[in-house]
């Protein structure tokens, strides 16, 4: 889709050189900015043509019934969907007497360029009217990371050859009309006239618009403020109605003359504050951002993001595309998290409307692991909102009759959302996702005050139930019967794997922070033989093995049931669009990674030989249905020595948007795998693990890779790790005289600032041949090193 | 509920000595009329007060889209739903100026009787207006037997004490206003206005209203005609408009004089037949009825009832509402079947709209085994309506990539309809139920004709869909993985032993029924290759069992799951109302029999001990929130020696809905538990199975009864048992030279007309102790023999 060559390929920026209606959603989605709290996705300035309009704010959801033909107990009555919010983006111009409009007229150049740098979505177009008035527009937009409700839109117009009459029309629109409806279950529901009008406040340099959610009563307001440099005399006015407001500003311009108008916009919303309240925010906001100017914001934004650069950034050598793509998830990775503080981090950050604006387990296993080694802060924030929510969850363990807090397995404000159960209800691997996510911050970051005031009590909560949902049997195994792993080509199944060691980790990570935090545990009255009890069942954790194949099963049973026949459905991938649940279900075939993700997160739990065979034997059953799936393959592929198979999984994993592999990238990014392809060079290259709060690394480059050089964050330092085929030098940051013990391939090494430390590296032979993949399904081969097709498709 | 003194215990009826409206709606159920065709619930003559108002046609039905919150292939768009037709039952009556309404002025008195022999609903009420004008009025309904189209009314109003001015109503109204929805999942959606109307017609005679459903455009047609005596002058007149017509007949009436109206009633649909032609069939049926009238549609009544008990009635001694139980539960269920012709017998019959008025695999399972052996013709209609569907069903498994038909879980017109897959489409079983039904159907009836025409399709279809659901592990075991049983508390389970043992049988049905027409067979594509492999998997299929505990699984890993805390929950059935599916599914409670139920049917796969280990076993965790279970553990405690349990249960089976156990009574009859009334005595008390081929008993009475007398059709021959303590006595009636030969514990006896074999019965000796039922759960004990309980509560 987006692979042509309007798209080249370039370290910093994501570019566009010509404009295809063809992928104007796609565009969209990949051009989107966002701070975590404002989401605006990259729809022309003149609004028309679109993909689909969206501007959006983190949490701010319309609630409606859930239908079910049958309906049982516990079934979710009622769901929630992000909105799209008041828009303003909109800055229509017109010329002379002609709209600007690329479908109409001469369209003599377009070109548009996401600066991962700068933080900003640059635009330009050379455009004649059909009267043959040429003009020039120069438009640059940003939403601040460092003014939270704060967007910005820089419009600059140039008539070209002779003067022109232009009037600029800057709108904010509430219930835009929007795309009509899908029937892929991925598609949000379209919600038509979400907003009830509530207020419309304007004064001299400022519109407020309020509006009220009609049946999750959310206000929001949202304001537009203005800054216009006309070359002489001008004419404005101020337009205001329920649903939209105006300014139009006219005057005539000469060639080499420009009118510049710098549209400031601020959001906000609130479940509780007044109208008064909301409307004082937006416009104080306003206020202030008018108070940086444009050149303050854009001043603001580049050091935001020349911080994180700074530390997070990942140098790829030898495959330009892989170079881009990776700095383009982390820029989005960023921008889903940055600002959301204490809002929950949707599957597709702010950027569309694909699964309803819902977060689900992917923040915690794929997001939050990126960012808590690049914006450690984020990730306490995400983890803050998920602990805001153990209200509802502990009533939703309740009413499933469970102990401690049942979290939501996808949802905007925390109560469950998922219609159908056994892939969602039953996926109680949620709960030990977020206390991964805990463990591996607080292991990070020694953020004890965190784990004192958050960590501890979700872990407990979530110790709680794990132990009131697994059961013991006769022989003393401690069993999680009837629930759903990660793989959702399997559900409600005995003793899934994941789950199961995942769950021990969580139990007896309570345990210990309880002993660590021995006051807080006894305020949430956790005792010695409760603590017990958790470590108990962690013990006794069934691992479920077959003994005649030699490697583990996803679930009890699992290598036993039939296979799927791939002779019929060689082109009807994803299968969940073409084949039942019932039949995928009881077949040895897998939508995702799920044994090979608890390798990953659990590896201590394998030797080496079972992780080479278990990788040998779900490969050839795993279908990548799914997009959190080849990033953990790409991890396990490269730990057992198949890195050329691992390369072209990173690769699949970071490109995913960027080359719109599954054809849905017009709905939203993909954040759990644009975090993924991060995590596929660090945890796949690197050889990156936690282990047991040292860090680890066992680095190894695919042939097409030259250099891998990746930061991260340790308890306030920043450790680089410089990976060439024969060697790597691990180099500390921060903090002069700090010093920093590391695992090296399993040799303990300890790195200052003053020393970096460089060990040579052997060639990794893996145990069994690169295994095959099912039909069809085998990842596209990386081209060739320094080819033509790696620079610039 | 409808335990109190208003409703005596009586052999050949069941009667209301007085009115309660807190029972309406459940006494309208007890009180319906059908003969397959239509269904008249048993509402009050003025239609008001009413429970539920109901006037069902088989098969004709309303479709309405199916809802989901996350929809996934394959599930069903379209739902079917029973509609309410044109009320023809309603007769109002104005005396003086006053209406008749129970509700106002005084009921001196007040009795409904339905008469199982002449098949006909009785009324007669004594009433004085508030003016104190007083009359007395008797109704009888019918809805004939004989003449399938046809129902008929008699009304005779008589003054008491002075002269009255009486006014009949007669009226037929369409789109009846419906009560409330409910959040119930077993109790139907409710349809505003379903009935378009097409035509009225209308001559001196009769008057006929067409109408068509607006999405599934099938054609109705109602008519009614009048015969009116009255005794002296009379006024008349008919008013017709599109949803409803009247009759009004008015005259003044002195004491000791009576007016009579005679309201014949026809119906017909179609989903083909033009407007004409359903317009024409109504009226012949009309005139038909006419001349027949009332004396002459109340003589074939009789007749076609005498005909049915002489085969079916079974006597039983020393418990006076088992008797009438029994009696009670083997007319509703030859009401449902008698003249339903090629359309489904739904699990409610035509007596509400309970379920939709779907048809589950209740029929093949518990119905039809009954009018297998009562009242054979219907059994074969309702397995020739399946086979209509064969081109449905089949389509069903090409879209879930099986081969061969995969019949709907729950249907009208024969299209899936359930719309939660992991207790509809999953329950495969249904096809082996199918099958079963057919094997059995020909087995006791000897019909090679149907099982040239019919039966052998069936089979092979159904063969054809369990091999290509079936596979065979690594040792050549051969497996269903992921299916549900009957117990719909375990869902998508891995080899259900109730399935497996069920498709094995169906499959080496096929294999037979392939050899004994091989031309048919070979029509049908069947070659030596195909019925080898399903010969092959039946030989190989897979009985989980546990080896520890010395019980069968009843699906695989069953009993290592958790057990139910029933400490949580002994107020709270049933469970699924208070539980969340994930929890039931996972734990070790059943809402019915499902292993026990294979041990019913396929007997011959057990041991007698493990049979008995297995209800000791299974007893304990059966929670009975199916109204399909207490019949069939009614069997397997008789069998395993358990006489008074097995008491418990078939009280229970029979009065389900004459004591309203379900409190669902309102909302339509529980056909199959009816029908289970009879299974659990014959098949429990009688010992009576069809052991390849030859009809097999093994009596044994409970304490509480001192004879069970009952009748079984064979092979054109009709058997009786008369069971005492004591002994049993075989009997053959009809064909004065037949012979039957017949299994009496295990001893083959041959009876011939002229040669009752009486045989002495010694005492049965449990294996095991009575097993207890889970908290609450335990059967009410029949209260001791000739109590004044058993006799008139």
């Amino acid at each position: 889709m987006i692979r042509h060559g309007a798209y080249p390929t370039e370290p910093w920026s994501v570019s566009e050189t010509a404009l295809d209606l063809n992928v104007l959603a796609q565009s969209e989605s990949l051009f989107a900015l966002s701070n975590g709290h404002i989401g605006l996705r990259g729809n022309l300035d003149e609004g028309e043509p679109y993909g689909i309009p969206g501007t959006y704010l983190n949490g701010f959801y319309e609630k409606k019934p859930q239908p079910y033909a049958e309906a049982g107990y516990g079934f979710p009555e009622t769901d929630q969907t992000l909105v799209d919010v008041a828009n303003g983006k909109l800055v229509r111009l017109l010329v002379d007497d002609a709209p600007l409009d690329v479908r109409y007229g001469d369209l003599h150049d377009h070109h548009r360029r996401l600066d991962l740098r700068s933080g900003m979505l640059e635009r330009t177009v050379d455009w004649s009217s059909a009267a043959q008035t040429r003009v020039r527009v120069r438009s640059r937009r940003l939403v601040s990371f460092s003014q939270r409700a704060i967007a910005a839109i820089e419009y600059v117009v140039e008539p070209v050859g002779s003067a022109a009459r232009i009037t600029v029309q800057s709108e904010l629109v509430a219930n835009e009309q929007q795309p009509g409806e899908s029937t892929d279950p991925r598609v949000a529901a379209v919600l038509g006239h979400p907003l009830a009008p509530v207020a419309q406040d304007r004064d001299d340099r400022s519109v407020v618009l309020l509006h009220r959610t009609r049946a999750s009563e959310l206000l929001v307001g949202a304001g537009m403020g203005h800054i216009v440099e006309a070359p002489g005399r001008m004419a404005s006015e101020v337009v205001v109605s329920e649903d939209w407001a105006r300014l139009t500003v006219s005057c005539t311009v000469q060639p080499g003359e420009q009118l510049r108008v710098v549209k400031l916009l601020a959001y906000g919303w609130s479940s509780l504050r007044s109208e008064t309240a909301v409307r004082d925010q937006v416009a104080a906001a306003l206020a202030g951002a008018r108070l940086t100017g444009w050149d303050g914001l854009v001043a603001e934004q580049r050091a935001y993001l020349d911080e994180f650069w700074d530390a997070a950034d990942v140098v790829v050598d030898g495959d330009a595309e892989l170079q881009q793509a990776v700095r383009f998830g982390l820029f989005h990775v960023l921008q889903s998290g940055a600002r959301a503080e204490r809002r929950a981090i949707p599957s597709k950050g702010l950027t569309g409307l694909g699964y309803d604006g819902h977060t689900f387990w992917d923040t915690e296993m794929f997001v939050l692991p990126v960012l808590t080694y690049t914006h450690p802060s984020s990730v306490a924030d995400a983890l803050r909102w998920r602990h805001s929510t153990l209200d509802r969850a502990r009533a939703r363990a309740a009413e499933l009759h469970l102990a401690g807090a049942a979290f939501p397995w996808r949802t905007i404000r925390g109560d469950e959302c998922s219609g159908y159960w056994p892939a969602g209800t039953a996926a109680f691997h949620i709960d030990a996702d977020i206390a991964d996510a805990v463990v591996r911050y607080v292991s990070a970051t020694g953020d004890t005050g965190f784990e004192r005031e958050v960590g501890l009590e979700l872990l407990v909560e979530i110790a709680r139930l794990f132990v009131s949902l697994g059961h013991y049997d006769r022989d003393g195994g401690w069993h999680i019967d009837g629930v759903t792993g990660p793989d959702e080509y399997s559900a409600v199944t005995d003793d899934n794997l994941y789950t199961n060691l995942m769950a021990a980790r969580a139990l007896v990570a309570a345990a210990e922070a309880s002993l660590r935090h021995p006051d807080v545990a006894d305020r949430l009255g956790v005792t010695p033989p409760e603590t017990s009890v958790w470590r108990g069942a962690a013990a006794a954790v069934h691992v479920p093995f077959d003994a005649v194949l030699g490697v583990h099963q996803q679930s009890a049973g699992f290598t036993g049931h039939a296979e799927w026949d791939f002779d019929d459905d060689e082109d009807a991938y994803p299968l969940f669009l073409h084949a039942p649940y019932f039949d995928l279900y009881r077949k040895q075939v897998l939508k995702q990674a799920d044994l090979i993700l608890a390798m990953h997160w659990c590896g201590d739990a394998f030797t080496a030989e079972q992780k080479a065979r278990n990788v040998d034997y779900y490969e050839r059953r795993t279908v990548r249905d799914s997009s959190l799936s080849a990033c953990t393959q790409a991890i396990l592929a490269a730990e057992t020595g198949h890195l050329d198979l691992a390369y072209d999984y990173a690769r699949e994993a970071a490109l995913i948007d960027l080359h719109d592999l599954q054809k849905n990238t017009h709905d939203g990014l993909h954040m759990a795998s644009l975090a993924g392809g991060w995590l596929a060079l660090v945890a796949g290259f690197g050889g990156f693990r936690d282990t047991g709060g040292t860090p680890s690394f066992d680095p190894a480059l695919p042939q097409g890779l030259t250099r891998l050089r990746f930061s991260v964050r340790w308890q306030g330092l920043r450790l680089t790790v410089d990976v060439r085929h024969s060697a790597v030098t691990y180099a500390v940051v921060d903090g002069a005289t700090a010093s920093l013990v590391l695992l090296h391939a399993g040799e303990e090494v300890t790195v200052t600032p003053d020393a970096p430390v460089t060990r040579e590296l052997g060639i990794r032979v893996p145990l069994l041949q690169r295994p095959a993949q099912p039909p069809g399904r085998s990842p596209e081969p990386a081209p060739p090193a320094g080819s033509e097709g790696n620079r610039g498709r």
